[in-house]
């Protein structure tokens, strides 16, 4: 199976560089009969795009997608459905002077040791442009699950360095920059941002992604299991060092009595496992939580190694963003989307479209 | 692919419930003239193995592993090597109560949800008996590792509850029962779990992992990436609620000057990405962590439902483990071996057995 | 993936020497449900034994199966089964003084030159005696369909060396030693057999084998297609040189007059295709035709090298079999049994249990 | 897995309709370092192409390959390739009228079945178009092979309808528009095909494929047999009705005497297996032969059915391939090429590079 696909059975496979001609992806497995269109890939790839936001990089790119098959007058064939967008933002010449270096806590290093030849035009295939083909087909796989069976796919950023949201709101994720939860923070945010960006540094941040509406039963033990999937798909998204599922690391000094969920029929009484027990959903919101890496991109000389095994110096030039983590949000909803939908499908290859199991916890 | 299967080249796939007539593993990939005994899996096993301490749970299972196929004259052909071993100490009987209610915290529910029908012998297939064949296959992915390249992979135990340890030393891991770095905290450590023993209650722990000797290259971009199979490696053992790979979560408030790990001719200066750089080993060493939560099974009564719908109170007679991290330690080292084995494989498939790639940092 | 699975959603993963200690299998992704007992398995092991009729070769085994796991109280749970099969009339003997040479026509070479190491008791992993478990996979499989969705799978032997059958009768095919669908060339294909053994040589053969109920819609282009997992499925099976699906190779002359499958709503006119159109079932028969090759263990001396580099002689000594295609028959109603479980799943994950799509032709 | 991806390690992904706004693919785990360009696939595509030659079908596309990603200056990266061809000679109206009928011997009927919705656009995904693609892919699999082992994949037409050729010459099939190794017998086929293009009907055909340097060992037992790949891949080619390795189906009337090829250290004394023993390579040339019926694209009519269940008459017009068979040759070139390339990649992958296995058959 291709490395570079995800998914057994809505599996996506993804190509392209940075500043190659083009980024793109096939979605194969799709259910026939879904109604799509180029334009509704435009929301969530706005939400991801770089360049929207003073506060993300300044790359500029239309981002527009073109839709190459699997999908006839306006609805998915069941075969497969192949998306391709142009890079039109290239700037070559911005990274032509890190040839011949390798960026401390960038995959060039690792890359040049794995293959002997690496394409350093913007980090080439280890940027995190090729994520934004991830959102692209999320795209398609939340509005499936949203049809089918009403799961809602939701993230929104939780910390960035040492600051944490006052409050809670919904609502508020989608209506700032930072996909921040409070929004009377917001301008302090932006000042940290600022000044963050000012000194040429970057920071960490985590985000949280939830989905609400899943049913019980989706996941496969053993290798298979709907927690573990989450794990290797959110730790794939670029700069991600850790991953949690429910109270994750909280775990290590709580308590057997405080941790378990207890149930009743009317409802689980708390979600410390986020929504899976054994490996399998539960019925409750599916919870996952992420850290990523501050970036290494940044304006303040570092030390490193050339291709000729000297010491050399390697300062960022260009574009720079203090805070990669930010639009990490979309990114990690549509990891945790493309997992589920994979799950949906498995769950009903082996037990079919099974109807209420008793007794159902609501 | 098989759920129950690890691994792409190397492949593992288990199978087995905690109180049938056996479990049991078939291991395909491994390459040809390896030397292995039945002997050899003794010492994981015994690491692993309950019931070797007042520590951890009661069950005492011999635990003999007979090879099935893919080995003769003590070598092994390439061909797949089956292992059984018997399930000796099933007692049923302490289970049978447990048949009409969901467990809090367990797969009980969720199985009965997804399935339809459930084994509820000692937590059937959910149960962490599987665990074992996971460390039985390791041993030969250790073993080949370890001959072809030098590879060494150990884990520890790094906090039960709210103690961590005040000094590291790996020989003191080995000779307590606690795999605990220090030696001088071991009578705190019996103390502590007897206290929480008598509670009836359980407590969280951390395990680390590390691997000495992975040589750079190993990991395929982009959802083949090593850090990304460890994820879902770790996070498939049984209790797993959070993995992190280097610095993990401490890495949200870190400045991107102090995560990124320089480089020189004479190594990295710090190895904050845990030896993964865009999903490729750096040829560090490769270091994870992960976070057990307390086992749900306790002795403190617990709110539930039955099978009729009806509310319900648990409590867990016999056996019981006030802290399952503690011998997740070998199981999680099993599970790095078998990432770390496969994807020499995979490397070896693509980039052949490629020699010295200059410059390389020792 | 393992090469020692079959199946991507009924995942069979087999094991096991020719006499080693045992041989199995592990079945992963079963539906739940299914009621199965260890008695079930004898039929189609019968029918497939060595041993049982002086027509095959004699090799006695009892081939009980333990069911070892996913089965509780008689029903399948959904999690992995393992079936095992003690080896119980090795005779090791009869096999040593073939160490050291490489018999012509069979794998000892080829397995030689790969792995460097072979396991020559028995022909090792190359034997037959692994498609035993392949037919017992395939009683669950069997099961499952005719349960399901009413299909029936069944082969007979359409042509030893010249002989075919002058007229065609399913129910003749269970009552005779050769799956021969003629009563009354039974005693001619005795004589024949005799003749053949006698003579120290071996004959080729062709096997039949057809699926009834299949419905329209099996099977995913383009990779995945229905003919063309039939294909390798039966070339799979130990010394099949080829594989038809419907005409097979008389539609080399044919005209596209003749072979097309004209329709109407009382049904297709004919059955040329196979039951197959663009990888997908039909609704029609699934027909498929394989060819033996006669077995090279024969009584007459071959050239062949030894280990050392040296021309040597070999003749086969002990068990004789002078057609081996006669035992394929339920080898080869496994395998398309296999493929069609395997698709019947991977259609209801993609497309749902759809209800009846008009104009459906009967 | 994809069930529109090919190949274990070296996986192409294939997707494009007929007459959609494009085709491609892209193939991941193609080794780095290999030179490859654009116009290198011009060769293999114009064999294929239709329209080149007034014995096939009159489409005319340009089939000019962009390469997206994978390559860097020439080279492949080790990322994944991908490779486009926009459609450009679409003709959606040639095909406007049998939008509302099912076309006997076509995918029509079993695609609406299975998807309950298909493009009806020059037969869509269905459409042999798609093998473009897997001719484009395998020109890189091609290169490789010949480069790091000197194989060389090789086809033929062996038989139009009841024609095959009187003499043999490798260098005649090149030079004429059949494949065919008989120069002197071309006037003939020519006349062959334009009384049969008069007649408004069509013919089956044969092809032979054969690879020459393929070192003993390639191939994996069990279910990942080299022949039983071979099978798969190229059943899996539109209109292939059989497959045969070695001597096929004539199998069925040999003796083993006759067919066990006798080895000696001066090379193997005959051929009758197709150079693979127990799924595995031998060191002889790897040879098969398909079948591909008489395309059902007709100018006679034939009676079929409507979407109303109505009975109705199929004419095929516009573009009309009296024999499709002709230009299979280069796609089943392919598609030995990319079995190959991906047993090439797994047997490094378990086995190593190993060098000389004594003792070696010449």
């Amino acid at each position: 199976m291709s490395s570079n696909s995800f998914g057994k059975l809505f599996t996506v496979t993804t190509f392209g560089e940075s500043h190659g001609p083009a980024i793109g992806c096939v979605i194969d497995g799709c259910p026939p009969g879904l109604s799509i269109s180029a334009e509704e890939f435009r929301g969530d790839l706005d939400r991801r795009a770089t360049g929207r936001s003073r506060y993300t990089s300044q790359r500029h790119e239309a981002d527009e997608v073109e839709i190459l098959s699997g999908v006839y007058e306006g609805r998915t064939t069941g075969t497969p459905i192949a998306l391709l967008i142009r890079n039109t933002d290239q700037r070559s010449k911005d990274y032509g002077e890190i040839v011949q270096t390798f960026r401390p806590g960038h995959a060039d290093y690792t890359y040049w040791q794995k293959y002997g030849i690496r394409d350093p035009r913007g980090g080439g295939r280890s940027s995190a442009r090729e994520t934004t083909m991830r959102v692209a087909a999320a795209v398609i796989a939340k509005k499936w699950l949203a049809e089918r069976y009403g799961v809602r796919v939701r993230g929104y950023l939780a910390q960035i360095g040492e600051v944490t949201p006052d409050a809670f709101d919904w609502d508020a994720v989608e209506h700032n920059p930072f996909f921040w939860p409070d929004t009377a923070q917001v301008p302090a945010l932006e000042s940290y941002i600022n000044a963050l960006r000012k000194s040429g540094d970057s920071v960490g941040a985590r985000v949280n992604v939830v989905a609400d509406g899943v049913p019980p039963g989706w996941g496969e033990p053993i290798y298979g299991k709907l927690d573990g999937d989450l794990a290797s798909a959110l730790m794939s998204i670029n700069a991600v060092k850790g991953v949690e599922i429910g109270d994750g690391f909280a775990a290590v000094s709580q308590r057997g009595s405080q941790h378990r969920d207890e149930m009743s029929m009317e409802g689980f009484a708390s979600n410390h496992a986020g929504g899976i027990l054994g490996g399998i959903s539960s019925g409750q919101s599916v919870a996952a939580s992420i850290v990523l890496k501050p970036t290494s991109s940044i304006l303040i000389p570092g030390h490193s190694v050339n291709l000729a095994g000297e010491p050399t110096e390697v300062v960022t030039k260009g574009r720079h963003d203090p805070c990669v983590g930010i639009r990490a949000t979309p990114i990690a909803e549509a990891m945790m989307a493309l997992v589920l939908v994979d799950h949906a499908l498995r769950h009903r290859a082996q037990c079919g479209d099974v109807g209420h199991v008793t007794p159902r916890i609501p």
